[in-house]
């Protein structure tokens, strides 16, 4: 792991990083901020994951997160949105696949299954490398995410419970299999079968996953992508059906940017922070 | 006055215009903050003057500043850094001159001078069309900005303290006459006479200012411009030799990033508050 540059933020540093990943086989960058509180004890960590066309950076420089991640005490960890520069044919001609689009799945199709791996990336690499690098409680981990970022952050939550105890997005793909984002992303990244769909869709996965922490969701009203590619009716569907608790709160007037973000970004890192510090 | 963008951000709206100014003869751009008090009343006014190489833009997405203006009911207002697409000849060639560096002055000089007035265009011009657009009390005005817009804060404050009730400043070129930036920006932008500088130096014009309020300056110590750029030492001497109210905080392991600036934007927002509020 190579550190890239490092500053000072909220009496706690964030940093940039770079790694040859195992399972990418490629090198990956990430970021970190480590709150005040690692000076003297290890924190919990909280993972977000970015959405389309953003790198490791935009969450770190936009969201005003760091601020509330001191106050609590949390390490935020950001990873990439993909693998970069892989070589593969095709991988920076559209803005919603490839680069900056690797949907947090694990490609199984040909050109992309050679280093599309972001969701072992996230839920088992990344997490080893943090634990092995940082001061932190690995056994406190949540995840939050925004847009295609959500999406990964439920999905990974709702896989793994007893891994993440705490799980919220901004405006996230709830419903993949349909929407035409997602259904792009999976036709190249997963064949054409729709079935193994299902275990990258967080409408799917939710009713039979046995979560059992509140979910939090915030979605702007004025949300340009709200209606052909969000679909947060169809996410509480599934959990009034299958009993899982969420908070899904519709916020009159707001977009899709980082000014969205940032204006609820307390009240997400609050709600990790009760999960994560009892 | 053209409205281009426009966001939801803590109940109120992020909002990017543009306007042909009369002052600097070209098409300029700046953002707008408006915090949810508008809705019922009129307003104070903050200024924020960003540093080189910044547009409108990059205050406004990475300070974090609007969380505080909302709760203390303060609009903000970014121009940018200076005329753009002019076809002055190199205005492109330099990060420090030029383009993203107008330094805060009324060039003198040719081919400056036909383009380059924003000294007026952010004291007069700029605060015009914000009372005759915006829910303002024109009576209330602060004034900041960081590194170049420290230094243009400084000078605009000191030079108009009746305007300005409250000015603040993160890592600013507080003796431009002293340092290589200011140098190669007034020798081009005013002249080889280093007698008419003065009018744009801070350290000088604090000696004679008669400014009323305290000014506080935020100075990382880890800042690689401190030394050679910065000096906040020879500003400290003359506003001691003034009898002019400062607080001057080394802060210690910051550098000249926003990262630097989101840290202390709530106490520079504060500072303007107590003064403006009251």
């Amino acid at each position: 792991m190579l550190k890239l540059t490092e500053y000072r933020c909220f009496d706690g540093t964030v940093g940039f990083y770079s790694h040859q990943s195992e399972t990418c086989h490629i090198e990956m960058r990430f970021a970190v901020y480590q709150p005040p509180q690692v000076k003297s004890q290890r924190v919990p960590v909280l993972y977000f994951l970015s959405g389309l066309t953003c790198s490791e950076e935009n969450f770190i420089t936009k969201a005003g997160a760091q601020r509330y991640a001191a106050e609590y005490g949390l390490m935020l960890v950001v990873p990439d949105t993909s693998p970069r520069n892989t070589g593969i044919a095709g991988e920076d001609e559209d803005w919603d696949l490839g680069t900056g689009a690797g949907f947090y799945v694990d490609a199984t199709e040909v050109p992309w299954r050679s280093h599309y791996q972001m969701y072992s990336y996230v839920v088992r690499e990344l997490p080893a490398i943090i634990a092995e690098n940082f001061s932190v409680q690995s056994e406190k981990q949540g995840i939050f995410g925004h847009s295609m970022g959500g999406h990964g952050a439920l999905v990974c939550a709702l896989r793994n419970p007893n891994q993440y105890k705490s799980v919220s997005a901004f405006a996230p793909i709830v419903a993949p299999m349909c929407c035409p984002w997602g259904e792009k992303a999976f036709s190249h990244y997963l064949g054409t079968d729709r079935e193994s769909w299902r275990t990258y869709d967080a409408s799917e996965l939710v009713l039979n996953a046995n979560y059992q922490h509140p979910i939090l969701i915030d979605q702007g009203t004025a949300d340009k992508f709200l209606v052909e590619q969000l679909k947060p009716e169809l996410f509480e569907q599934a959990c009034t059906k299958a009993n899982q608790p969420l908070n899904l709160r519709m916020q009159a007037g707001y977009d899709h940017s980082y000014y969205f973000i940032a204006t609820f970004i307390e009240d997400h890192i609050r709600h990790h922070a009760a999960a994560l510090l009892d």
